[in-house]
C-alpha cells in the first residue's frame, strides 16, 4: 500500500513593503522615491514535518496589491498537486502557468501576470531544492542536462537556440565543474556595488561609499546617471578620483534617454573610463540598444533588469544589441525561463551580470549566477553579480559578501525566505510598522481630494 | 464669484465576463475557450447631469479581477480632478498614470498596469468627446494639430519620429478632411470580417458564413489556423471556393509558431492567395516578424493586437518587420499612445488596420480608423477595420454596419458605455447570470483539488 502523497495546499500571500522611500536609498533618475516591496508568497504542504516553498516579485511599492491579486489568480494551478511530482518536474508547473490561455491574455508573458508566474515557479524551485537538501545553485550545477533541457520553454526561440545545441552547452558545461564548485566554495562569485551611487547622495556620501566598496575588496562600483549632465560629470569626476584606475565603473540610467541623448550622454561620460552604460533607453528597444552599442564603443552596453521574456533577450542578443546580460531572478517566469536566458547568452557568448538589490533579489540571483559559472559558461571573467546593502537582515539565509565576492550558499533551497517577524511587521497595511505608519499620516496618497 | 469646478468623485470598476467559450466563438489556436470580459471602469462627476466618462480593458476570463485591481490602483491619480480641466487636456492625466514611478515599475509601459492606465484614459476622451458634442473621431480630427501633437509621448520615439515631424504630418493630414468628413458620414469605412473563421467551427459553418459575408458587402474574410496543417489547407481551399478570387481572404496564428515554422505554414497556404498572415509568431518579436516577412512575401505580414505599447510597434516599422499595423484600442495605454502608434504609421507610410471584436473593441476602434482617414493618412485604401458579430447587443452605442462598412458614430462620446443591465447581469461572480450559473457547476475552476 502506497501512502497518500504530499500535495501542496495552500498558496499564501503577502504585501509586504518597506519604506526605503525616506531615506533616498535606492533612487534614480527614473525612480526617485521607491519603497521597496515584495508581493510574497508561501507554498504550504499537508506534511507538516516538510518544508515550504517561498518566492516573491520585487516592486517598488504602490501596485504591490495588484501583484499580489497576480499571483492570487495562479492558486488554481497549484494547490493539490503532488509535492513529489512537481519538485521533480518544476517545468511541469511553469507549462501550466504559462501555458494558461487566458492568463496568457494579460501579458502575454509581460508585465505583472508574468512575474506572479514567476514568483510562483520560484517558490517551487525553493521547495524542490529544499526537499533535495542542497542550495539551489548546486542542485542546477548536478542536475542531469537532459533534464534541465526539458525545463526549458523553447517556443519563440528556436531560430537562435535548438534544445540541441542547449544540450551540446550543458553537456560541455561539465566539463571540469568539480573543480569549479570547489573554487566557487572557496573564493565566492565576484560582485560589484551599486551602493555608493544612488542619485539621492551628496558628494561626501559618494566620496566615503566609494573609499568604502575599494577598502571592502569590490573590483566594480555602480552611480547612477541621467538626471543632470553636469551633476554626472562631477560625480564621476569624483568617483574616478576616488576609486583610482584600476576599479570598473559602471553608470546607470535607468533607462531615461532616447536614443541620441543616450548616445550624446555617454560620450560625455566615457572620459571617466566608463566600464558599461546600463539601461540607457526603454528595455523593449532592441534596435536603440543596437544603435547606442555602436555609437559609445568601447564603452559596453548593459540592459536585462526590466527585460520582460526570454524573447526580447534572444532578439538584444541578435541584433548585437549588449555586451553585458543582465538578468533579474523575479522579473521574467522564474528559474525556468533563466535557465533559456542563460542558455541563449552561453550560445551567443555574453557575459551575464545579474541586476540585484531591491528586496531578496541578491539571495535570489546568486544561485543562478554560480550555476551559470559551474556548469554552463564556466569562468567569473567578466561577470559580477550587481551588490546592494539593502534589506538583507529581514532575510533567513541572507548573502554572504567577503572580500567583494559572493560566498556560496550551502543551506538547502533558493535563500528566499523572509523571517516570519519581518513579514509581520511589514505587510501592508495592517503589519505593526504601517499600522502605525498609516494612524500617524498617509504618505502614500496624493494629496489631491477636494 | 466662479463657480466650484465639477470634479471627478469616483473611479467605479466592474468585472463583466460574458461566458462565451460555451459555444467556440472567438477559439484559435492559442485561445481554445476564451470568455469575452471587461474590466470595466465609469468615471462619475459630482455633477448629477454631466455625462459620465467609460473605458475597459478587454481580457478573456480569468485573471479579469486583477485587471479590475490594476485599474482600482490608478485611482489616487484620478479621484478629485477637475473635469474642464482633463477634458482639456486628456493627456495631462496620461502623463501622471504613465509617470507613477511606483506603477511602472510593474511593466514598464506594458501588460496587466499598462492596460489598466488605457481603460482610464480611454474613459476620460469618452468624458471629453461627451461633453464636447462629439464622436470622438471627430473631436480628434477636428483637433488642433498643435494640441494633439501635445497629447503623444514622444519618449523613446524621436530616433524615428519627432514633435515635429508629426506636426507636419497632422497639418498635412488636414488637405482636404472636410471631404474626407463628408464621404465617410455617407459611406463609411471598410470593415473585413473574422466570423467565419473561427478554429471551433464545422466546414458546413464555415461555407455558410463565408457565403454570408460576401453577401452581406464585405471584401475580406479572415480565418483563424495554426493547430493543424492538413485542416487548415482544407479550410482554406474550402472559404477560397466559397469567396471566388476577388475577395481577400487573411489568415491568423494567433502567435502559435516559431519563426521558421511560421514560414514553412504560410507558404504551404499562400496558394489559397493570403493576403496576410496575423501573428505568425510572437508579438514581442520584432526581428523574428522581418524574417518571415521577407520569407513569405508577396503575402503580407500583420500584427498589433497583442503589441504592448509604441517603442515595440516603433521597431516593427524600423525592422520593416510588417506591412499591416493592427492597432488595438484598448491594448496600449488608451487614445493618447494610440495616436503615437497612428503617427508611426503614417511616417512610415504602412496602413492601419485595427485589430477588433472581443468585448467593445470594435465600438472603440472604429473611431481612431475614422480619424486616421479624416486627418491623418487621408486615405482607406488597403484599410480594414476588423469586424466581428458578437456582443454589439450589450452596448449602448453598438457599431452599425453597412454594406460591408462601418457607419461614422455620430453620438457624442467614445461609444464605451456598456447597458446597464448588461453589466448588472454579467459583473462576475455576483450578477445575476454567474450567481446561477456558479449555483449550478463551477466551470471556472479546475477540478485539481484533492
Amino acid at each position: 500500500m502506497s501512502a497518500t502523497p504530499v500535495r501542496i495546499t495552500a498558496v499564501d500571500t503577502y504585501d509586504i513593503r518597506f519604506p526605503t522611500s525616506r531615506e533616498l536609498d535606492g533612487s534614480d533618475a527614473m525612480n526617485p522615491d521607491p519603497d521597496y516591496s515584495a508581493a510574497y508568497v508561501v507554498l504550504r504542504t499537508d506534511a507538516e514535518s516538510d518544508p515550504e516553498g517561498h518566492g516573491f516579485t520585487f516592486t517598488i511599492g504602490r501596485g504591490n496589491e495588484v501583484q499580489v491579486a497576480a499571483i492570487h489568480a495562479l492558486r488554481h494551478h497549484v494547490v493539490g498537486r503532488s509535492v513529489d511530482e512537481v519538485c521533480a518536474d518544476p517545468g511541469s508547473l511553469f507549462r501550466d502557468l504559462i501555458g494558461d490561455s487566458q492568463l496568457r491574455w494579460l501579458g502575454p508573458e509581460k508585465g505583472v501576470m508574468h512575474m506572479a508566474i514567476g514568483a510562483v515557479v520560484n517558490a517551487v524551485w525553493d521547495l524542490a531544492a529544499k526537499r533535495a537538501g542542497k542550495p539551489l545553485w548546486r542542485l542546477l550545477a548536478e542536475a542531469d542536462p537532459e533534464w534541465l533541457v526539458g525545463q526549458v520553454d523553447f517556443r519563440y526561440l528556436t531560430d537562435a537556440l535548438t534544445p540541441d545545441e542547449a544540450l551540446e552547452l550543458l553537456r560541455k558545461g561539465r566539463d571540469g565543474a568539480a573543480d569549479r564548485t570547489t573554487n566557487l566554495l572557496a573564493t565566492g562569485f565576484p560582485a560589484y556595488t551599486t551602493s555608493p551611487g544612488w542619485l539621492g547622495y551628496s558628494d561626501e556620501k559618494l566620496t566615503r561609499l566609494a573609499a568604502q566598496a575599494v577598502a571592502d575588496g569590490f573590483r566594480q562600483i555602480k552611480l547612477k546617471v541621467g538626471a543632470d549632465l553636469d551633476d554626472d560629470v562631477r560625480r564621476c569626476r569624483v568617483a574616478r578620483s576616488v576609486v583610482g584606475p584600476d576599479i570598473r565603473m559602471a553608470i546607470d540610467a535607468n533607462q531615461r534617454w532616447d536614443v541620441s541623448e543616450a548616445i550624446r550622454w555617454t560620450k560625455a561620460l566615457a572620459d571617466f573610463d566608463v566600464y558599461w552604460i546600463e539601461e540607457p533607453t526603454s528595455p523593449d528597444d532592441i534596435l536603440g540598444h543596437a544603435a547606442i552599442r555602436r555609437a559609445v564603443a568601447p564603452v559596453k552596453v548593459a540592459t536585462g533588469e526590466h527585460v520582460q521574456n526570454r524573447v526580447i533577450f534572444k532578439q538584444l542578443l541578435q541584433a548585437g544589441a549588449v555586451d553585458v546580460v543582465q538578468i533579474d531572478a523575479a522579473r521574467v517566469a522564474g528559474v525556468n525561463e533563466n535557465l533559456a536566458i542563460l542558455l541563449l547568452a552561453a550560445k551567443f557568448g555574453v557575459p551575464v551580470c545579474p541586476h540585484a538589490g531591491g528586496v531578496g533579489l541578491c539571495e535570489l540571483v546568486q544561485h543562478l549566477s554560480m550555476f551559470d559559472y559551474v556548469a554552463l559558461s564556466g569562468t567569473t571573467e567578466d561577470r559580477v553579480i550587481e551588490y546592494v546593502d539593502h534589506l538583507h537582515d529581514h532575510f533567513l539565509d541572507p548573502v554572504v559578501i567577503r572580500e567583494g565576492h559572493y560566498t556560496a550558499p550551502t543551506t538547502p533551497g533558493f535563500s528566499a525566505a523572509m523571517r516570519p517577524e519581518s513579514i509581520a511587521r511589514y505587510t501592508f497595511p495592517d503589519g505593526a510598522f504601517w499600522a502605525a505608519d498609516l494612524a500617524g499620516h498617509d504618505e502614500n496618497k496624493k494629496g489631491q481630494a477636494a
